[in-house]
């Protein structure tokens, strides 16, 4: 069955000072996400402002809901976790304009 | 001066069965703003699932900080107001994968 592509937004909470570890420990979660299979692409965003209530957003798209559960699902991934507050969702885009 | 474009990202809290009243004032506020100078793109984003902390997620492209700024101090704006919590922060893309 094919499935459209879904976007993962995460938002994450960095408190100013910490975009260093904070930014070590998103790269060793992305460099394994990136290689599982139907990863398809990642953006990350840090805020321009100091008092965003979330410093950094990730906005990703994986081919399907299904690939991107079966690759956050992995002992490995667990292990990579990143040490900070967040708030994640699978999206579908519902509006976008024209290209 | 020329400035990169920034990325504008706005989560919303919209409850169970709110979709439709957030669509229509979100409709209201993107036809705003997208007559405005400097306005490049918009994306939004419906979360799959419905406990998301952030049902809804804009993410927008304008050609520099000021010219958002302008856009979105408008009275015309503020009347246009989106009657829903809202975390809104101005970003720069700090990672991508290359196209």
């Amino acid at each position: 069955m094919r499935t459209p592509p879904v976007v993962v937004i995460n938002a994450f909470e960095v408190l100013e000072g910490k975009d260093e570890a904070f930014l070590a420990s998103w790269e060793q979660a992305r460099a394994h996400l990136a290689a599982q299979d139907g990863y398809l692409s990642t953006r990350l965003h840090r805020s321009l402002s100091p008092g965003a209530d979330f410093r950094f957003v990730n906005v990703a798209c994986w081919a399907s809901a299904h690939a991107f559960q079966a690759a956050t699902s992995t002992p490995a991934f667990r292990n990579a976790n990143i040490p900070f507050p967040f708030h994640a969702s699978l999206y579908e885009i519902v509006w976008e304009d024209e290209p």
